[in-house]
């Protein structure tokens, strides 16, 4: 038996789809360079796809209704170049970003594939490497200002530990936060109109990673000399990989006034960092993601960090490109008429959500006003929250049935 | 601020529900008393819910549309009961049961709540708690067989252990297959048309329980002296908190002609046990769990075994167990369409799934035959999957914009 | 057979145990009186165990050595009990305390056991239910502060949701923000010497609880009216329930001066809170949660949070307590000999860890000095951290053979 | 500040260990090539470790005191060699197995590295490259047979799926009962000394994995045609990552009779698979995984499956693996001594293992004679089972204390 090489991949498949969900640069989702590049490398296996040249990538996620791209600094320079190599790499990076009009909205530095960073950039027990790290992600600093990007994202993926001994957490943290000052200082100093964005994740490659959690890097830039200039930039798996609830995440970090960035992908609980395309993965999770993307008070890019599967050639990466921003679509869609159906509104006031937006305690009334009202618990213990019924509706949006 | 009671459930939630998918008894949908039933109480808190009579469940639950009803003997009969007080206890369940024409499709027994279980009941290191337990269990067989159930599940809920030397691992498999012997002899013995269905769970109560997923019950049956008369009872919770696919394990239980039941409802990956309403959980995964339930040659009954949040009152309860019943249908018709649509049919030979199920070796091929074929690996190397364009056309069933 | 219940437990287990690690009262070993006083209630059992009074709790942890009790206000006082109660339920417990010379360290209330607070105390969707929380709150900060409490533990066990309409999450944590400043200035303003210590906890008995992690709780901290009389009460199974490492979170709660409190036990990755006794769970992260306690900066008590099987009597929960004291004393020898030995100081060195305190950038360096600087990386990369040699003596004090 | 690269690993680490704990090759501990040789490639980054010749690595371990190498074909033969060139990478390999006395005692083939691999092997939806990894399979059968090795391990990391519909399940466990039928018939027609034992895993690098749990191939195992050929090679990690208990499952693969081989490394839960070294992840399950190995009926090699932290040069490769055996005798001597301590058989039998291993009901007794049996449930429900002071036991031996 053969196999009809013309059969292996639905060449044509995006075509065909409905006219609806169709992405424009005015929904602003970008996507970085290693999303579509990635060549499948994991630990049990080598490439199954070859190199894509950043032109390349911009040309076809423009095509598809991207408005700009992300990288890394090795994405465009490889690790090493000289100044000569460096320049003759950006030049058709810049090129293709002129000629589809994308932009480069965000930009971060790799700290974490080198041997070098085998213990981290901004918190390797190795001084040397440490400023290496530095200089490496103040050079990446340059180049965001330089392409009018307005977020720096800094996922600290090495920075951790396999070990007890083997990092002081206290001393790493004063590290992290010697990092970031320093950076913070810098952009200050030259005037760029830049942000940083932590990156959390709880593990993988490291046992352990520093700032594990949403929660763990809000707490972490309150220490920060420049904290304003330090937010988040949390990923949809990341959160899931702790068994974390990422719209609640995404609800706190905005509380702090701290999301700059998301990273949208999909995930299926605790396991390996799988990278799905956006959907793909806790589809109600998702449905609650983009809610409070969309209601929450976000207004910076929609950005995916997701992998390909290894199983996929190039046609099935831009169908899965092409996918997470038709998702979306299509969740953002659910979520504006979720919230507008009188019968959502009623059966919020049922569920008593209203009420959780009246302060406690009346302006002016004191402790004591309080403490004389008289309440009967089990009378009110018997209320139920008819939270279910509410659920059901949400449910039935995301099902595509009301 | 005062709260109308009148505004604390949507009392006629779903009398507005479309006429669409609207349960029949040919959809042959059953729950356990012990669902709508559950108190509310757990680990941190009391009962939130008065006592449910069994009658009053059976009402609400055919007038819901459901078709049968299913229970552990102490969900009917208090434990200890005397035999008058059985009989005055089953005398209005059966009355319910003819009144309403609800069948009893499957029966428990439990051998977990009660103190003396607390190392379990067929495996506890106590030989008279053992013997206690097969008494238990052998006078609920008889009830079974009275009311025509033909299934009796069995969950070995505190079979198990908290520490490495307190359970002999293989001495506990001994006495369970000693159980399941005699209980198979005995319905043999007295020709009762019932057969026994194993409900894996990897912990909860128990530190870690014995055969705890699919795989391990799958396993232990084949060891039995009548392992035709013992199959599997899967719950979706139970092989989710283990982070195991459950559209996978019944299909390998389908494979293994293991099905005999099921128990529907809704987890969110490795944690405490949920029991969400079926739907609310793993979206995704409910959609293949309707795919594999229907179309895998599953042909029992549909049966929810979810416990309605401790948020709820009755109105909450009842809304949650009818939703178990919609989103069903739901799915149902989504995974119907899903598998009639041409493109998806396309889509599946391009990923070609229909390859599958051509054996590998031709009908007379020899190995020396095999092993003389030409292949180019690093050709073949190059094709892609096209998994993702497959599965996007699935995601797209599931949110009902295709 | 039958069993002879003169053999169903070693009644006098521990008094042969070694003149080492008997606990003193200047180890501050505390326990909650919920601990040894769980009637193992769960949601698939009632109660094993008889009532246990706090006055007998008292007496027998005084004699196994602990110096502290903590308590919920329901633990002595039932919930709903006039004034005369109270009075008549504190009495007796007064009175123990005086006899053994036991103190009251912390103290806590239970918002979250009685069916008014199915939806949590403080962020409660209804308004009249956050209001009686608060009055419940306070009364039991005047207890704290009359019995000398120093720590007032809040652990929001109901305050989350299952559903995504249910809670918003915003207005929550404004809710939960608002609680903590009426509750410090109402500390404030009496005088009282007392601290809040916010205990995180990712999910169970809700399906997300607020303020999941260390990390979320620290942030949560700074937006406080009195953010400094608010800090943590980190628990081992807690954070292990996430996936994350416990001694990390300790450490960087440490490094934002928030350790007020913590709450030892044991837990065996994700899954449902186990709460076994301290070291009988991931042995290795004990053994790295002493260290941080002991060498961190942390002066509080060594609070055990913890759930004696329900597999056993009263011996054994007494057992499992003396158990808990025990470990923590064992592993701190190990801890303290670890760090002496020359052997280890050596490996860390070799492992960089005392270059992690050294500042990146030297004082008075510039940024323009730090990228000056010759690096080779790919030289660099070849140098190996050390950590496993350095991670296996810490194992080998673990086990004992050093 | 500069590093002295002579500081960067303690180069005679392993020579002030003990004389105690020393490995021979009585212990039969044997390693896989790709432990040792990992070069740290993953998903986020490249080689940081030099390749390893195969003779080197036979060279080191055996000074190191193992007494048996495993490989998968691709370890020693790259792919897509020819005869000449495979012979010529044979040559030195079998030298230094000559030269040192090590033996081959388990072989393996690598389906899953190739891009050909993307969909799996066996499984592969793809009917030419299932055709292809059976040819291979049997290439390498023969060098097994050829080297005298007695068990072949089959890991089948590929065959799985990321998406609901690329694999038919049923059809995918056809095919794979196909391959395993194929591969005995040519063992038993080509009279080779040689069984089989397939590698559960629940996931990575595929979504979901066939065959997840020890448990689903044991029922796998026993619908093929030459069952008896066939058993496990079940992995420590692997079935921590989805919350199992390791040494439950062993004694369950005892159970059946079908634990064949068994890899032996380090985990911490549900994440990715970290293949720490043994001992260097769930310390209290490797004291149970030795009892179970030692005291539970297995007889083959001690095998470690484990990878050295991407942080290691290959002093830090060394030191882990000779760490893996010294840890695994350490342990070994500490479950002896806890099996032969009275106070730990008393304990038991305070315990009722003992009882556990009584059948329920006694030879000749009936049915009838159970049912009339007398019996206390109340009175029997107040006996402790004494577990936490027969695991406090235990826990004082992993400690070395007693």
């Amino acid at each position: 038996m053969t196999t009809d090489p013309a059969n292996t991949s639905a060449k044509n498949w995006t075509t065909n789809w409905a006219t609806n969900w169709v992405p424009t640069r005015d929904d602003r989702f970008s996507f970085g360079l290693w999303t579509v590049g990635w060549q499948g490398v994991d630990v049990f296996g080598g490439a199954v796809r070859p190199p894509l040249e950043p032109a390349e990538a911009i040309e076809k996620l423009a095509e598809l209704g991207a408005y700009g791209v992300t990288f890394h600094d090795d994405d465009v320079i490889p690790f090493g170049s000289s100044a000569t190599e460096r320049e003759a790499r950006l030049a058709p990076f810049r090129k293709a970003l002129e000629a589809t009009g994308l932009v480069v909205p965000m930009v971060t530095t790799n700290l974490f594939s080198h041997p070098v960073f085998r213990d981290g950039g901004l918190t390797n027990n190795d001084r040397d490497v440490r400023r290496f790290a530095l200089r490496k992600a103040l050079d990446q600093v340059d180049l965001a200002a330089e392409l009018g990007a307005k977020v720096f994202v800094a996922w600290g993926g090495r920075e951790g530990a396999e070990s007890g001994a083997a990092k002081d957490i206290k001393a790493a943290l004063d590290r992290y936060r010697e990092g970031f000052d320093l950076l913070g200082s810098y952009v200050l100093d030259q005037g760029y109109d830049l942000r940083f964005a932590i990156e959390p994740k709880p593990n993988e490659p490291r046992g352990d990673i520093l700032l594990p959690t949403i929660g763990h890097a809000l707490a972490f830039i309150n220490e920060l000399e420049h904290s304003e200039l330090v937010g988040l930039n949390p990923e949809v798996g990341h959160e899931e990989m702790a068994g974390l609830n990422y719209a609640h995440g995404l609800a706190q970090a905005l509380w702090h006034g701290k999301l700059f960035h998301i990273d949208l992908n999909g995930q299926t609980g605790p396991r390996y960092d799988q990278d799905f395309r956006f959907g793909a993965g806790n589809a109600r999770g998702a449905f609650w993601t983009v809610d409070i993307v969309e209601n929450g008070g976000y207004d910076g890019p929609r950005h995916f960090d997701f992998k390909p599967p290894r199983t996929e050639d190039m046609d099935g990466v831009w169908a899965s490109a092409a996918a997470c921003m038709r998702n979306y679509l299509v969740l953002r869609d659910k979520v504006s008429a979720f919230r507008a159906d009188p019968e959502v509104q009623a059966a919020l006031t049922a569920a008593r959500v209203d009420q959780l937006a009246v302060p406690t305690v009346a302006e002016g009334e004191t402790i004591a006003d309080l403490r004389a009202e008289a309440f009967d618990p089990d009378e009110a213990g018997r209320r139920g929250m008819a939270f279910e019924q509410l659920d059901q509706l949400a449910l039935e949006y995301l099902y595509g049935v009301r």
